[in-house]
């Protein structure tokens, strides 16, 4: 198989990764896309660096196995704890959501003054402050765990008032701290992104790493030759470590149009 | 080693076992007892029951490793799905939530009118609506999942507006349907007693399924002739999936005291 047919592998913890894979479909519309969401160990937000990376490897290792061309890594924690690991490892690119989502706020941000949200493990990390400061030194960056906006999305409680009374809790610092971008860093933020931007103000510019992702994907392939040729669409695959219904429930109500067999994978 | 001086085992899906283990502490101290926290891959709540009951068995050949004399499932989903699996493979007493937790309610209730909330996985088995119309087929109970209150309580919002609102909404066909006990069919829940005990009422007796089956598993070891002679207080050790420092230091705060070690084992 020529290189530029192969498939770009994604992988998630479990759904927050659609967010993203969207973002790939418009962007790539001709690209085969496998997508793997570990919906058996799901979520990874709360967990230590160490099973982060040891389950990041092993998914890994389930794409390559499918012969893909490059790995979308759709899950910021894993972005934050096991992106050097992974590109030591293996020879193919691996595209995070760090590194695109830091350049598209620093190109959206007139102030310098740039908020971050995300999972504990993410923010512990500080995965996108040192990101963002290795680009430029002289931004003030405000970082915030929000850990009860994974559950609240997953449970479609978008509206809300309990949503709002947390969202409201979680980002009061942002609102008196004057920034004008806030990077959504986790993939199931997107999700709560009208009540997030109604309690941060139309100010600020909500940054979706998922659409910056996308971009550098593209950007990479072109690099190394390998976008596809093809001018039919793209072929999907979704693959999941638990029973496959509620993901292709949700993934079916997210995308609105059936997405064929989801196939449960072994993981370990 | 004589039977009557091998541990208790306990597991959980992570740290929700403990309220169940802080009765069994109380109820036998003179009792060792090993707890396995399945941390690494926790929650079980939303996950399949295929999913469910694979970890069971795997987390109780871990304790097997350890020469425990009876297993307590101190998880209310896997008690809802595993359990005829896990008596049927294994040859020593598996105590469940369910049983125990139905019988302590129908004791309590005068109505007869007994609610249950638990995990999704718990409630959409319908586990303890069959135990309470086995025992009772006159009963009148009614049952619904709250996925929201364990993220809720690991998260310590226990005075938060936002529990109070998604209580409210959780708990409200229950004022209205004047039950008079209402099981908290997950080991998380007695966590959020104050708030669920306000928002129904101090007519409605709360039903801890620990405290029953910590009653329970001491009446099966006085029956069994096995129950410790010794005089001395237990030992009490504790195993994880995932690195222990969060583990312990949440463990702690409930136990008000140094736990000691806490060791990470492998499990799959």
């Amino acid at each position: 198989m020529s290189r530029d047919r192969k498939p770009i592998g994604v992988f998630d913890s479990g759904i927050g990764g659609l967010t993203v894979v969207k973002r790939l479909f418009n962007t790539l519309p001709n690209e085969d896309i496998i997508y793997f969401g570990d919906t058996a160990r799901v979520p990874y937000g709360s967990k230590s660096n160490e099973t982060v990376i040891e389950y990041a490897i092993q998914n890994t290792r389930l794409l390559l196995e499918y012969n893909v061309k490059a790995v979308v890594v759709a899950c910021n924690t894993v972005s934050a704890v096991a992106i050097p690991v992974l590109k030591e490892k293996f020879d193919i690119p691996v595209i995070d959501m760090i590194g695109p989502g830091s350049n598209y706020a620093i190109k959206e941000s007139l102030s310098n003054n740039i908020g971050v949200i995300g999972t504990r493990a993410t923010i512990n990390n500080k995965a996108y402050s040192k990101a963002l400061l290795n680009i430029n030194s002289e931004l003030k960056v405000t970082e915030r765990a929000c850990p009860l906006f994974v559950p609240l999305a997953e449970e479609g409680l978008i509206e809300h008032p309990a949503t709002y009374a947390i969202a409201e809790d979680y980002l009061r610092d942002f609102i008196s701290n004057d920034i004008d971008a806030l990077i959504l860093g986790c993939t199931h933020y997107p999700i709560l992104a009208p009540v997030i931007q109604k309690v941060v103000g139309n100010k600020v510019k909500l940054i979706d790493s998922g659409v910056a992702a996308a971009g550098e994907i593209k950007k990479i392939l072109i690099e190394a030759g390998v976008l596809s040729k093809s001018s039919s669409p793209g072929k999907h695959t979704f693959l999941v470590s638990d029973i496959p219904v509620q993901f292709k429930f949700i993934a079916e109500l997210f995308f609105g149009h059936d997405i064929g067999e989801v196939k449960k994978v072994e993981i370990n």
